[in-house]
């Protein structure tokens, strides 16, 4: 493949990077990808929730797409996104608290429970309501200890 | 688990759903998800891109990372992002064309096809630059594949 080929498929991936990307570009692009991440949880999440409270009915193929949504969204790799410098102290578009970088140790670890609870999640949404709804309560609390500890108010 | 609990673990989540959704809060729900998605793809992306281009080192761990987040979310399972009524014609803030919800065979192909090339790529990218940067053209190629037939200019 010649450096042409290449830098065709580039441009068609609409990658029209001209030299170094600035950090502060960087930082925002960071935010706006974890955002999205937390768009896409929040997309599943609702159509799950929307069930639980019966304002959708229930339905085992939707509840089982987006519960494995979630499961494949809680197993990305999140490093790149967090990366130092976009704490809601260095920057005014975010809300993560500059604790979040402190303790990456704790922050691991509910990663790993919040994989976990989309783990079981997974496993009881296609199997009727009384499944999804007992997933339900696990599953906002993992979600909701992140959020507690390194997310500042609105 | 009581009802309690169950909405308790709803509100943590922070899913505050007063009765049905509006269908048309539905279709921008569904729009933002999908663009929250795209999104992600182009950060990951745009980290093997700058790599393949020079403008930023090439480091392989950071590489597989984004290349296995890419592979990840191209495996997402996309129908309730969708929705009927969420096309350019229909509504504003989008520039899916009407015509991938009548070609959705080709569409679904499509997929498939960048799910074999974000696979390729997570195959790839960990070893070395050429590699990486071999496996780049058909990944742009498979993303402006549907691009270029569903969606419209900006």
């Amino acid at each position: 493949m010649t450096i042409m080929t290449r830098f065709a498929g580039l441009a068609l991936a609409g990658l029209m990077i001209a030299g170094p990307v600035a950090a502060q570009d960087a930082v925002a692009d960071a935010i706006k990808a974890r955002q999205s991440q937390m768009r896409l949880y929040a997309f599943n999440l609702g159509q799950l929730g929307a069930m639980a409270k019966g304002a959708i009915e229930y339905n085992a193929d939707q509840a089982s797409a987006a519960a494995g949504n979630l499961a494949l969204l809680s197993t990305l790799n999140a490093g790149a996104m967090w990366v130092p410098g976009s704490d809601s102290m260095s920057v005014s578009n975010t809300r993560a608290l500059p604790e979040l970088w402190d303790n990456m140790a704790d922050v691991g670890a509910k990663a790993q429970a919040l994989a976990a609870a989309t783990a079981a999640m997974n496993d009881a949404a296609g199997n009727g309501l009384e499944a999804l709804q007992a997933a339900m309560g696990p599953l906002g609390g993992a979600c909701g200890a992140c959020h507690k500890a390194y997310r500042a108010p609105e």
